[in-house]
Parts: C-alpha cells; sequence; structure tokens
C-alpha cells in the first residue's frame, strides 16, 4: 500500500496515474476526492459533512469523520486481500490524520509519501485547473505535512509527476 | 447494505442519487463505475483488465477479478465498520456475480434490489446519455438479471428514479 | 438551425444527443451549457456575470448579456456558413430570450422547439442527475416557456428522449 | 482575438484559463476540444470525421473540415460583434491551419501565440492527466509548428501556465 499526502493542487492525482502506469502490477487508486465523490451531495455542503469555504478553507464535521474512518478501514481491507492500492489524501489535520490511516492499516505494509509543491505555484496550478475553489492550495500548501513522518518526499515544483512517479515506484518492492 | 444490480443505463446511478436524497441517514455510494476508474488506464482495455468491444460487449479478465473480489470484501467491511453502503453494479456473470457478493458480505444484512428497464428504452436512453458504448444496454438488458434473488425489484421503464427510491427507501429499517 | 428552450433538468441535452444519432446530415450542438463553459470562472459567480443561487434561481448581469449577444451571432453566421446548428437554451427571459435569438438569426431558416417536463417530475431528474443546484428545475419549469411561439412542443414528462427527437427530426427537411 | 495553437498535453487549457483569470476584461475560451463535443458522437470515430487511433494519430474527414471551417468563421463573427475570444487549437495542418484561420478572420486583430513543450515532457503529462489516447502529445509536439509564424512563443516545458498566460497578457492592449 502506498499513501501519499499533499495539499490541493500539489500534483497528487498525476502521480498517481503515473504511478499505476509505470508500476509493473495493477494498482486500484482511491482518494480523498472518490470518497467525498461517493458521499450524499448534501453532505458536500453541510456542517456534518464537509464545506467549502469560499476563501479555500475545508472543514469536515462528525458524520464525515466517521464514514471516512469505515472507508479507511475498507481500503486496508482490499490491501489485505491481494489488491495493491495506492491513496491518495489530504492530512486536513496533519499528524493526527496519519495517526487515523496507521490505525486503519495496522500492520500492512505502506509507503508513505509526501507531495510537496511550493505554495505560489501550487496556486497558479489551481487557477489553471479551474475547477476548484481558489484559496484550497495556499491554505493547505504546508498545514497538511505538519508533524507527518514520510519514507520519501517528491516535489512537483520543479520536478515532473512522471519523475516523481518512478522514484517513488523505485522504492516499492 | 444495499445492493443494486441492472444493465447499462437502467437508471441506477439515478436512484442511487435520489437514495441518499431521501434516506435520512448518510449513505456512501459505490459502484462498477468507481471501481473501473480506480483501475490503472491500461486494464481498461486490456485482456486481463476489462475490454469495452464496439458492440457493447463487455469482458473481464483474471485481474479484473482478482481486483474485484479485493474491492467487494473492503467495502463489506465499510458496512462492518458502521457506514451505510449502497451499490450499484452490473451483474455480468448473472447468479455467480451475485454469490461473489455473498461470499464479500458473509451474514451482513443486505437488501438485493433488480433494476429493470426495458431494453429499447434502455437503448434510447444509452444513445441520449451519450457518453456509452452503444450496444451495453441492450446486450445486458437481460442477461444479468439471470438466476439472480432479489428482496424488491423496480423498473425504471415507465417509473421515474425518485419514486424508485422510494420504494427502496421504504424497504431499509 | 433547431432551436430547443427548455427549463433546467426538462431533458434538453439528452434530446439534442438524441437528434445528432438520428438525423442523416452532421448537426453541431451549442447550448447554454456550453456559452457557461467558455465564461471566465469568475463570471460564474459574479453580479456582472452569471449567479446561481442556492435556492435555484439565476440571474445574469449585463457583461453576460453582452457576450450572450455576441456568442448567438456567431452561432448565426456558423449557420449561414453551411454548417447546421442544434441550440438547447434557458430563455431565462421568456418572449424577450426569444427576440435576442431572433435578432442574431435574421432570416435564417429556425425550427423553434419547446421542451416541457411537468415540474415535479423534472425536480426528481434534478435530484437523480445530481450535478445542478437543486431547484432550478421547479423555477424554471414553466416561466421560461412564457410568450415564447414555437413550431413544435415536445413533452418529456412520459415521452423518451429519442421519440421525442424523432417526432422533431420529422420536422427537419 | 488570442489564437493559441500547440500540441496535445502541451498546457494550452491552462494557460487559456489563467489567461480567463489575468485579463481584467472577460474573454470567451473556445477550442478544438469545444468544436470537437459539439459534433454528433458517430463523427467521433468516423472516417468523414474525426479519428484518435491508437498509436495517437488524429485524422480528419471531408465533413469535419466543412463544419471546422464554418465554426472558425462563426467564431469571428463572436468577436466581431465584440466579444473578446481566446481560442486553443492544434494546427494539426500546420501552416495550412493557419491559412484557414486567417481566412476565417480577415482583418480581425489576431495575437497568434505557439504553445511549445518538449516531447518527452508532454508525453509524461499526458500520462498522468489520463483522459488522452497516449501518442497524440509525441506525435503532435514539433509538426503543428511547421511552418506557423507567431507574435509570441512561449514553452511550458519549464516555465507554469501563469506565467505564460502573463506573459501573453502584456501583449494585450
Amino acid at each position: 500500500m502506498i499513501i501519499l499526502n499533499g495539499g490541493s493542487s500539489s500534483g497528487k492525482s498525476g502521480i498517481v496515474r503515473c504511478l499505476q502506469a509505470v508500476l509493473p502490477d495493477p494498482w486500484l487508486a482511491f482518494g480523498c476526492d472518490s470518497f467525498v465523490d461517493a458521499l450524499p451531495a448534501r453532505m458536500r455542503a453541510s456542517d456534518e459533512g464537509i464545506v467549502f469555504a469560499a476563501d479555500g478553507g475545508v472543514s469536515v464535521g462528525a458524520e464525515f469523520r466517521a464514514l471516512d474512518a469505515a472507508w479507511a478501514k475498507g481500503v486496508a481491507t482490499m490491501a489485505r486481500s491481494g489488491a495493491r492500492v495506492v491513496i491518495d489524501d489530504v492530512f486536513l489535520g496533519g499528524a493526527a490524520s496519519q495517526r487515523r490511516w496507521q490505525e486503519a492499516v495496522g500492520d500492512l505494509d505502506v509507503l508513505w509519501v509526501g507531495v510537496r509543491c511550493e505554495r505560489a505555484v501550487a496556486e497558479g496550478r489551481e487557477i489553471a485547473r479551474g475547477d476548484r475553489v481558489v484559496g484550497m492550495a495556499a491554505s493547505q500548501a504546508e498545514a497538511v505535512h505538519q508533524g507527518v513522518r514520510y519514507d520519501l518526499e517528491v516535489d512537483t515544483t520543479h520536478t515532473e509527476s512522471l519523475v516523481c512517479a518512478r522514484a517513488i515506484a523505485a522504492r516499492v518492492r
């Protein structure tokens, strides 16, 4: 199992697709985006669910956290059942978010990867992609890494997704 | 847990979104589409993965089936961990596909729902949505239901998604 | 040239795709959705652009109207230059919106089509599609038809998109 | 009017969204992608329309070219009617494609911009985005620029979309 953590517009999804292309075995890819898509529409804008504020702030409620914990346990079961799984997530809670994953995965072998991108560059990419609330990239760029421990860090500021993916793939047995 | 089975363009996704809207508790929605999205791009057109033929036929290989089985076990774990989960799937193997789910869910409480739609109507909706290989609706309309046992069946031919969803919701405790 | 007018979730886009499938000649399809996609992101939520209120109301500003008028003239030029063009639009201003199109198309031969759908059914389909602000279907269902004159009206409440498309195609020389 | 030309995955769309964000006036954005979306589904895979070969090659037929010419004239009319318009296109025919646009725009004031990206980098980004036939980036990287004359060229290989957009915006009066 590989778990990538990085702020919005840091380039996680591109790295995941490249990882799926360069790794010889098939890997399933899930992440915070696919989890949010699985929620009822009303939870995507409610205090109990997830709220994307106009300034780019993101906050989540108790129901979101409960479903998220169940989801993480399910993903761990997929890995335990023989599927290779790569996750891209945004650790809004920093070290606390990592602990939540550690509880879910237990003794599974996990490669922890930090995906960094300079704040100003991530902000520009957020404008270029055009499908995110402007401000998320800036507010998450550093916060999501606080207190998190990684096996490997990549930085997309000056390095292409495919090159980052190859560096990660080299660490996968 | 609710598991919906029906052919392509029978209206499963619309029913799922309506279910998420009418059920008072939050339900996570997953399905064959989100599973296929999680696969490496190369498996979406390979003999080991899933092949969408030009005539609408769909065939899956050994690797697809192995990942699919792991995925189903993971989804069952989510339900066992407290999340309400609704699945929309296409039982390409009919009764055999149902057995695969039965093994994954074990003694979990599942509401099995068949989603039917007359072949000619599903074919028209396939043209109207415009994002599917034409022919899938016709080839799956009846085949996916062969030998499958349901707690409830709905038919979208003359009934709106929201009305079907309310009938299903009435069966959820 | 064919111009369809109907409220949100009345089924216009599905009819357009079916029209493109059943008409023997190739027709280009444009509409209010593709126009809004062409706007700068900031105009999709500004008083000068277009505002989608939380209750489903939609209002447009002066800049939106100016660009919209230029766009309609351009689309008319495509038709005058030999392309067959089908438009799906939402006449937020009713008869006034039709006059704007009449000015743009001049003496071009246009088939005016009203796409109706009972309010309650359109509201259900809005929930089922899941990608629109809930409330648009209800607020537009009747308002967009006020004072508008059609060559043909179709009603998707009980009639499939493909059947509606065939009725329209029968009126195209 | 601004016309950008560059190969697939060279970063045109990102530059366009950044241009719309940094230019003070509202600009409408159209391009080869929105044109192809306007075609009947059957033309997206036919000899008379446009064919995306498995090796990344793209070929277009007579009907495609006729509709494309009418579309370009319509876009020019939008600009003549007061709308600022930015186009991103792929000049599959190199200099011949530019001449087609020159005929359509006539004496309109156009800023011609070449968007370059080193072939290997564009190939990597094609994998990272995951929604294009692999091979298009490589086959178009240099070919689309042959014989084309620009007012300005940008290169996304080592320069972010937003920075390229600012360089272009500086040339707009």
